[in-house]
């Protein structure tokens, strides 16, 4: 009546944001393998109303949080600026990092952040959700096994349901912040090829006004990688129908899609035709994919799983996106391995 | 730093088999707002090793799990046959009350487990956990708001992806055990009428060695409604394709349909044509729905909610799978509000 | 500079409806090893009206169009009582006979057409010109080949668009003149087997002021086979959503399915959700069918390929439908086999 | 019992290859408005053995067919090269003309076809079927009625099943052969707007050996238009799983999509999961495309309707096409509107 279940991997999280808000639940309530110790945020009230209700202890002292020696992992879910410090100082604090995307604004931060989690010797893994997804691991499953053959032409698409504040968002995000989860997807699809060049288009089509302010709503990314492979990533901040992510990978032996906004089997037949409800919640169509991603990192911290999403990853997919940042601001081609081009 | 989340349901579990399993482990794991406090099975081993790695306590006496302090409800998972006796010990020990499905092999038994648990003024849940399934449950909220006007031709099916010892399964369980999902269902989708008439046709073509043994692995069941409507159940043992859970719900504005063995988007398109993944697992298929319920009773009890599955729902459900039953013995239609057929 | 292609058959076309009026057209401009020499039918306007926009002649003279010297082949399309006549005179008159569905309306009437044909050396086809779409020709390639195994759970349904004049329906029709494709369809994909037993049950919830007329709209007929397979035909007179043809084919290796309302891939996706438009019409869902069954009775006339729907099938739908009628009078499954019930 | 159909457009048609039978097959059997008299090739024998069968005479002399007094329409399905030219004979002769895709292989080609038409006062309709597709035409339709509202992110793909004789295919084929539908296809869904950019990826990855020849078989190219809207056209000489036409048409209301290799509702279920058929055969997939851009140039000439594909769409298309050549040739985008690159 008494060998009691592994013991729960304990977290700290920084940041109690959109996102934080949704990774502390899942670490306190979905992900068995967690337990969220506490929550720290430089807004301590923030922290505190995010973490009460969870049962975890609040912070505005980051520090204290890193420094908490119940604490074994931190979940950094923080402003995308402070991703790669706080990489650093988590790992100089010897916890197991879990780091959302991006993990860093510059090549030089990501160099950083990969070297003092290696240097700490703690696993470090990247929030590219994406991989997670039943539906795109199932189809890259198909290609690890020869399934479309060589790779030839990728695709793969983002569409936000919709842009709340556009005044909030910065420069560049739509590289750095959304089209990275496609770049590391083309990436992890061509595993073994390399990108050798990058081109851009992008346009403030959703939020024509904020032009000006640096806002780029719409974009269109090729890629042309070593093996002759050619890629295209696709972004839109607002897409009427929902939340919208797609694959689809095609190669000498056949093609493998994966994603569709109509996440349910549901049909509706009536005179006006057929229908199918679509999903505007990112945290609905995702979330089984935000839950497993912290179920992975459960596994590298407890039993040594190598780190599914590494700081490489990380860096190879914002090396992709500061190139279409360049192309943009060049309106020309870019190629890649040049001396890195600084931004934002 | 201190408001703490609600307290979690703490719960018995009785029956410690394929189906208690699941339940134990999502209630331990899965179900944040649920508690497992004790697993009994008169096999004390099974329980402490299903109890054992889910931290819970684990005993071979019912009544001591039924009447433990720490205890406020209990969820019934073993043998079908003792469901009904169970739910009438549950109530009596005061505690809210979950069923696994049948509730009751009879009608007077299922009538004896209501009028327990209304006695006791304790709470009823039975385990159809399709209407929890967010295909159905959407499906459904399209028919109550109107969208396929009036119930004309509805259609429900199950089938398993296997028969694993057809020696062990008892006769009529197609009946009882797996088209009770797709009669509840029939009628859920029907509500405010009731069935008037059931014709059923059933056969041993799976596994015919066991036909005169009473094992019936295929059956295709109608139901004529008093608004005039014609259902069709249908079951398998052995789909070669996996697990399928499908509903067609037409009337005079439209259709609605739910359901499909092709649970992933991931599609694969190779000189063979296009292929998608199938599921063998209804745990995996139905997961979702299992928590779902589980959740669902969780605000039964905490917040008072009305039990969305009650006992009159299990007792309808079997009514028709018994008037099934008699139209395969009699090899004719059986009218429903006759006196009980009395049988397993 | 000269071969000439080979030589269309000529044929007459007794039956200016409806139905005729599109197997007119089909045979005057889209079956190109066709042509239509003159459209009979006793109101001689009717005639004149179909026949000269296709270049055809007319008559309200029916033995004259029999007997024309450069007619080699009858198309049947008069109103269905009278089609078991046509087929015996046409025959007589030594024309190849293609003749819609159904070609009797009993048994007696069936053999008797059967006979005239064989004594008299002509080819003889029928109208189930769903063997011929191309989408349930397929699924049949599948059965035939052995892609489900043994067969034992099959449906086939037909829900049309609309009840036009429910007052100028004959009784029974939904047997005799829907669900007999759906009874075709059955018998087709488990070809080598016999239905041993029929239940049916129906009513009128489309127009039900015209039930005491005898207008049944809505019908659902189960069918053993001596295979021990159940099928399940399925038929409405008004599908809000337009036609609605579909077929699901189950056995012990897998299972295939044809048909759809959604007749093209277009598919469109606002904040509505996902919506794809079918179709209202019958013609333009099976146009590809229709055609076809001409094209290969064309064959059957000139290169003397046996008839790929035959007399026999004729009569094998026939008494599976005159037995679900039987089932609906009777309240209670029908034997087949047993001596023929007469009707209509 | 005499008015006779609309006498038929009567043509000749030039080329006698493979997609010349094809359309010589249709104007004789497949398109009731059409005749076909005389097909014309410099080699008269193949001229002949299309001809024959199909009851039209032949001839080597293509001015002599070009004059023939009975001939009302030319049909040119010629090699490309001489297109253009033969636009302006058979303007010259009088004739109606309806030409393959591309008109031209230069924009001073595709004027002079342009202005030779406007000069002899006959109707000028170009061969881009897949207008006619009615999945694209419905999807068409939906953006027409402003179903997507403005565009913004537009695809188009053309897949072939495969690459038969890589050693015959001339260079920049992908681009002014096949890739010039999709231009078509983005500039029709994008009408009002003009392109102001092209970028283009292109490389021999089906058949590497032949790119020092010239060939390239998989290219991406992405077009900026005066509207903000960003397009990617994209194509392969080789897709394992058959014949894939797809458009994915997206903007501030919504997306609508157009195109699918599963060209039947036929699904097979098995061990191996679910399964879809698709084509090899341009000519099936596309089979009521091709007749129903032929039908609606008999309308053109009979009925006076305008041009549903005009010189100026051709001219348009092609432009893209030479501007994504240059692209290649420069590795760099190219601005559209600048004088003429020359090629090919």
């Amino acid at each position: 009546m008494t060998t009691r279940r592994q013991r729960p991997v304990r977290f700290a999280l920084i940041g109690a944001g959109r996102i934080g808000t949704h990774h502390a639940t899942a670490l306190a309530r979905h992900v068995p393998d967690a337990e969220l110790v506490v929550v720290a945020d430089p807004f301590g009230d923030a922290a505190e109303r995010l973490a009460g209700p969870l049962g975890a202890d609040s912070t505005a002292d980051i520090d204290a949080a890193l420094g908490d020696e119940r604490v074994e992992a931190v979940a950094i879910t923080s402003t995308s600026t402070v991703h790669a410090d706080l990489v650093q100082r988590a790992a100089a604090a010897g916890k197991a990092v879990w780091c959302e995307k991006p993990m860093a604004m510059s090549l030089a931060e990501a160099d950083a952040a990969v070297a003092a989690c290696e240097q700490a010797g703690v696993p470090l893994q990247v929030g590219f959700n994406r991989r997670f997804s039943p539906d795109f691991a199932a189809a890259h499953e198909v290609v690890a096994a020869g399934g479309i053959g060589t790779p030839q032409l990728l695709r793969s698409l983002t569409r936000d349901p919709g842009l709340a504040n556009p005044g909030t968002v910065p420069p560049w995000t739509i590289f750095t912040q959304t089209l990275i989860h496609d770049f590391d997807m083309l990436l992890w699809f061509n595993t073994g090829s390399r990108p050798v060049e990058v081109h851009a288009y992008a346009d403030a089509l959703v939020a024509p006004d904020f032009k000006e302010a640096g806002l780029l709503d719409t974009a269109v990314v090729t890629i042309r990688f070593d093996n002759g492979a050619i890629a295209t990533a696709e972004a839109s901040f607002s897409a009427a129908y929902g939340y919208d992510v797609r694959g689809e990978f095609f190669g000498s032996a056949g093609m493998v899609t994966a994603g569709t906004p109509a996440h349910l089997s549901t049909t509706h037949w009536t005179t006006a035709g057929m229908a199918q409800p679509t999903s505007r919640q990112d945290t609905e169509l995702m979330r089984d994919s935000y839950r497993a991603e912290l179920e992975a990192f459960c596994r590298v911290v407890r039993a040594g799983e190598p780190s599914p999403v590494t700081g490489a990853d990380a860096r190879a997919a914002l090396e992709v996106a500061l190139s279409a940042v360049a192309s943009v601001e060049h309106g020309a081609p870019v190629r890649l391995g040049a001396p890195e081009v600084t931004h934002a």
